[in-house]
């Protein structure tokens, strides 16, 4: 039984997503961001790196939504190529940039005041270099959904489709009090169809569900209201 | 045979060092930098999102370094654990981390006029963050590498070992024109020693005699002088 160390809204929901469609059974525990315990010792016990998620599983705790969504998919022989498989390679290029480039750069806008000086100006080129970079990342993976990959069907959604529906819901929301004109999921055509389809999935409705979604949480979602916990 | 889009000192050096550790046959193919082919049509045809390296495999031209090394290591089952070991997991989390934060972060680091405004001080503040972001991930994974795990063994290195390697040159050379005194290898015991013991290695010294990389290219790095290319 795996355990999955959570907040609502977070990266965790990636794999959360991912248990859901394998139908794996697992249970979850609440991180607190609000008193910051992903910055506590037991959750650093669990990952020294400090971030959400953690899954506990057999192995011990893994972290790295990559990484997990890969092992998950390794050790239940599901929603990826796998090893040897002829479209591994291509599969593993895609889910890499997906964690080094989309993703990095969607924690980067997340949170400017890491990143950036506080000052106006330098925040705002901040946020505009990274929306730049977001929006041509968005764009390759939308040109490569229109190839017709396998591992990049909403149909028979691959653990890297999990992974691309949260970052393609999180860009239309946060951060809260910041202007989110600059995406817009119609300009994106393959990606908005596998927004629309990945969010009638039964999977995709329980994880959401759990974490206070609403509807169409991916093709127009509004702010999540959890019944535990909270986003930011 | 595999084909190895390079330039030198690139990261394509991370995957030329997995290469020659596992005795795999490859030519190489240099992306000439100066009048920058990566952006060009050939190389673009090769790799969309345009970064070095690309590898020609018998799938088809594979890119992004963490996923050739994964792909690499599969393939020859070789200098990783495999799907279903223990250790996979972790191994899977370091690689992801080394991916997405180290080797991000120092990406930001070289190329600050990318992501920062051009002013003094914002290029100043963007390279404190980066370095301090660097500075506790390399502390990080020396503790990680204290604990003895198998797949940071430097007598026995892993792919994860050849990308490590590198990342440890470079913030002692790169960006030519900035200081570098912020990163002292010596403040990190594991990752210092990991590196006297790796550029001793026969298939260290043959990827580093081919990029011009001169004596010490881990412990003591000093400016390559390729036999073709240049390095930035």
């Amino acid at each position: 039984m795996y355990l999955l160390h959570y907040a609502p809204d977070n990266a965790s929901l990636i794999i959360r997503f991912a248990l859901e469609e394998m139908g794996q059974p697992y249970q979850t525990k609440l991180v607190n961001r609000a008193v910051r315990e992903q910055d506590g010792p037991e959750f650093r016990a669990l990952n020294e790196i400090g971030l959400i998620p953690v899954l506990e599983t057999p192995q011990g705790a893994l972290s790295e939504t990559g990484a997990i969504l890969l092992w998950l998919s390794e050790t239940h022989a599901a929603m990826a190529p796998q090893p040897g498989a002829p479209d591994r390679g291509a599969f593993l290029k895609w889910l890499f940039y997906t964690s080094n480039t989309l993703h990095a750069d969607l924690r980067m806008l997340f949170a400017p005041r890491k990143y950036a000086p506080p000052e106006h100006r330098a925040q705002e080129m901040h946020i505009e270099a990274a929306t730049a970079r977001l929006l041509r990342a968005y764009g390759l993976i939308d040109r490569l959904g229109a190839q017709g990959h396998g591992w990049l069907d909403p149909d028979h959604p691959s653990v890297l489709c999990c992974y691309l529906a949260l970052l393609l819901r999180w860009p239309q929301l946060y951060p809260y009090d910041a202007d989110h004109d600059w995406f817009d999921l119609d300009d994106f055509p393959f990606l908005q169809k596998m927004a629309a389809r990945l969010e009638t999935r039964p999977a995709f409705l329980r994880a959401a569900k759990a974490e206070g979604l609403g509807p169409t949480p991916l093709s127009a979602p509004r702010h999540p209201t959890p019944p535990e916990g909270s986003a930011t």
